[in-house]
């Protein structure tokens, strides 16, 4: 081989079109083509030896997922436990309970008078607009809800596992926080306090309870101590923000406690800020490397588009080609019913780290 | 309806995601989400439209298309007369000749040493690598090509379509410039002296010859002439460029010499730049309504995506449902043979401005 | 005036270079050219406007400002009360006290090997590098200051304030969170469980003690009540993140209770991100209005830059054209010895909104 | 020095803001910081050294920055031999003709009625406003003096420079092509079929006359022959398009003829645009050095941010500082008088490539 032919070895292979292709098909013929749409191959291919390994599967969840139409699939992901763990924002969460209570969002447009918006009270989110007085109706809704919670704090986990509940008691009807709740998927949420469900909260600490207590820095005790007790980790992050970097953070945590611990060993996100500015949500995934939030050889891919175009077509493509990868995954098994989580039936100390010995 | 209701008709579904989807079920499937997993849907809808519309429809290509695996679907669209005139930069013209004649493009890597590759003669394109020799070869192959010209000036667009037919007659190998002569699908290149192509021009000019001259002139009025034609036109732009602003300076030069010429009526556009510091590759469908470019009631999306990700998705998801629009279609018939193209056997003109009298 | 003058009114002037310009007559200058440079001057103009009205100001700050070099403009801001309270992600925090306590940042490159860093422990944010033992050496110091506090919740911005007032004990050095203990200026950091303040936080928790609880919600009640009293508020956000949503959150959550709340008045937003994915950190000041999160003639720019290019243009601005201004302005006074923060000498709840009668 | 200290030698210094700050203590102040505002400052202090150097240097220029106010900066360069030799698009070339004229841009705002403005004849481009009545008699003046030229095809450099004199003679007024006459420093314009220039040209055409030809492959042998007859080059890009390649081109098609040429051994570039789709607009410098473009040790850098802020901070800042290296500099001296430019007095052809013996 002449020293050319080491970077000359696999051609592109200019993408053919034929009718009725599924998204898995039109995914394997990505993997020949160049830039994005490789990458977003290469993500589904990640996906598949991530499920194909012993590995715990974060999925962190940032930017209007919910709002924008991808709950669903991200309730599908949990239920079929492509993923063993989400990290989110409040919005999201919020977005998909007020959608799991039967609130709606709306088909809307960016050209539109905002000032009109306002005098109406629609929220927009980009091209998707929002009834405010059915948001203030989910507020009052998790006020209740908190009121009926121990005069205690809760990690963030604990208290979205049991806002599942409730809400599942209530509706019966699929969604992320439910889809959670019933396949005992821990969810986190270290930015609680900056959402509507952190605001619906703190009206329950109005109302004269002493309830709607949440305690973040137990989460990142207990977030880390999964990691510590299977360290083989792999990262899926939607859109950066506090979610990437807490799925990060447990891994350098874990590692401080445990040097066998080694960072992430497979890594895929879908990102559409990027890293000239110095800001974690467009930070490349070599620069986790550096930080040890991702191992030295880990499998890793960034696809640089829109989730509502990149998720539907990889979520699609993996219903189709990862049936079998995970009839025959042995996910983590979680319990939630208690006050302490468990892992494979072993309580997750969330005061202290599990130090190995 | 009370005035909140205007803004609130139509609530977002969810995805939902089930194995064997097309890509044609996932655009339908898009519609109802957010941001720009619906402005790809909208793509698709008013490409069904721009079929069923009696409009002459551009095509723009700018970025590395066809280095990057796209040329066999751009090919595909101009051979199914999906389109029914191209502008395009020199460069997705060149790498697809490059690959019509055998030369490849490989799957590479962004995290390489480019002094390595520069000391091993590799050319990259972000992930994509060529043999600069390769390259080399084609130079001489178009110089060659040219030397065979008549020692007058071309339109880039006889040029092209005379390269197309040199290209087929030594390949009979399908590629966009191949597809092209053989559809009679005329394409402009207005910034060929800005890539490779040029540069086998002046090559062959300095070799001595009087030939290589390209009249690019003569493309604006003839490419204006086709609008003034057929006023009713579609504006399909890929990565913004010269061609996005030539093909909607057809319409403003038009409407100089015809007032009835009122812009597009049909616009899409799959970009990844942004309107914020004035340049025309990101500019909205809003602006260019300012101008006249497109009509005041256009039908319009801006799909914020990389097009190797939107278009084999858009292209294969037609593929499924725009068969039976593409049979109904009429689309207008060109001939090149001669110096003057025809359309529907009337000359256009390329020195004078078709005057309606 | 015809129908068209309305619209041409005031020309272009190009920029005139010339030795010796200041920062502030080169904005100046830039408020008759176009694009991101005219966004960059009115946003000199609109924070002047917001020193010369009676507007409580809040300044959020997201991306690594602190790493990147700008915490002694934060602090600069922070001490001579351009500012009048500070919402932070907990990095710009960590790495603000990081440089305070002698450590320090480097000039280094994206363009390196990061498995090499990993190996050297060298962790890198974009094209700088720190030492990961000197951080080590940070949180072993944050989780002794928690282990001085008391058993029971703390606000982040309690907390920050004693952790800012420990550090200038320490240190006697300047800061943002030195400079905001002195001045008495807020801090809140509503994520702070995704930072490594939140690590150090969880190490103290770990080593047995009952300390660094961290009472999130509370501080949404703070910030609120913050608002409620001087519902006259001015928005200053660097980057979007957490800390744009929760300034703007504080004004929703205050119209809940006090509907004369009309979001804020003035708002500038300096990011890098875009609206067209719905994400937060992209979101444009008009759809903030449809919230009411601004108010529907609030005087707002966004600048689509850099902070490290445009603050120090701007603040290095201000520095020359704002001294008047600030004499004459009496800001609020803030006083947060003790548990309870108060505003000119009246406590802020922190349990429950301050309702009118 | 141990191996880590390799990595960590010149500590980030935060930047101090004081009154009265030139841009020029600014640059210096932004060199010891991170991001775009290192890159900003180092793009000063690579132009010192370019002019320090015996190089000759390209300016080119892409997006509105004519219409956006930053002509006169240009003008100023070009005067001065900041710069030796312009390749711009045909916008920036025609908004500069348009306000020498006398015409004018306008304040606007990117959030009106597009339809409005079609109905009163106003063009936008983004935040700035032309009157369309005033481009139609530029387009008017364009052909008028396409008519004074003689009947035989014109390179767009000597075109520009007869169309700079023309307008230096009918208003003897400062821009970009009237400045570059003054000085005789050649611009060239590859793309002037895209632009109100080739629309104008394209009107003489109509007019009858044979006039308003164009030879843009000419361009190419004439800005190669520039490059192999100093070989030693520099590339200044604002905003990237067709200038910025072509520019590279012209170091490509030079070490085909001399492969002493080596790339251009200083680059900087100031852009908006990313490289993960593969336009050559966002491509990186680092990318270049694999085609040849750059030299394989060139001092480069890539400032990420918009012209309009970055252009008048780096223009004024080297208005203050580089006076002495501008006296000292030895620029090559053109002349265009006759059809065939000279450089140092000898003829550069525009019909062969200066193949050394």
């Amino acid at each position: 081989m002449t020293k050319k032919s080491r970077f000359l070895k696999r051609p592109v292979e200019p993408f053919v079109v034929e009718p009725g292709l599924t998204t898995d098909q039109v995914l394997g013929r990505m993997e020949r083509i160049s830039f994005q749409g490789r990458n977003l191959a290469t993500a589904r291919r990640i996906w598949h030896r991530m499920l194909e390994s012993d590995s715990t599967i974060f999925l962190g969840l940032a930017g209007a997922l919910s709002a924008g139409g991808l709950r669903q699939i991200i309730a599908h992901l949990v239920a079929n436990r492509y993923v063993d763990c989400v990290v989110s924002t409040g919005a999201n969460l919020y977005h998909d309970l007020h959608e799991t209570r039967g609130g709606r969002h709306f088909l809307g447009s960016p050209f539109v008078d905002d000032t009109s918006l306002q005098k109406d009270r629609i929220d927009r989110v980009y091209d998707t607009f929002a009834d405010e007085e059915e948001f203030i109706d989910n507020d009052n809704w998790i006020a209740r809800f908190a009121s009926t919670l121990e005069s205690r704090p809760y990690t963030s986990r604990e208290f979205l596992y049991r806002l599942g509940g409730y809400l599942w008691e209530a509706t019966g009807r699929d969604g992320i926080l439910t889809a959670a709740f019933r396949a005992q998927v821990p969810i986190f949420c270290p930015a609680i306090a900056d959402s509507s469900i952190g605001m619906g909260l703190s009206q329950a600490r109005h109302a004269g309870s002493a309830r709607g207590h949440i305690d973040v820095i137990a989460d990142i005790i207990e977030s880390t101590n999964l990691v510590i007790r299977r360290p083989r980790t792999a990262s899926i992050v939607l859109g950066g923000g506090t979610s990437k970097n807490f799925i990060n953070q447990a891994c350098v945590q874990a590692e401080f406690y445990n040097p066998s611990v080694q960072g992430h060993v497979y890594a895929l996100q879908i990102i559409t800020d990027v890293p000239y500015y110095g800001g974690a949500s467009g930070s490349s995934l070599e620069e986790a490397q550096s930080w040890g939030k991702l191992s030295a050889d880990a499998d890793r891919v960034t696809v640089h588009a829109d989730a509502t175009i990149a998720l539907p077509i990889l979520a699609s493509g993996l219903a189709t080609s990862a049936g079998g990868r995970l009839a025959a995954r042995r996910p983590p098994t979680f319990d939630q019913s208690d006050r302490i989580m468990t892992l494979e039936g072993v309580p997750i100390a969330n005061d202290r780290f599990e130090v190995p010995e």
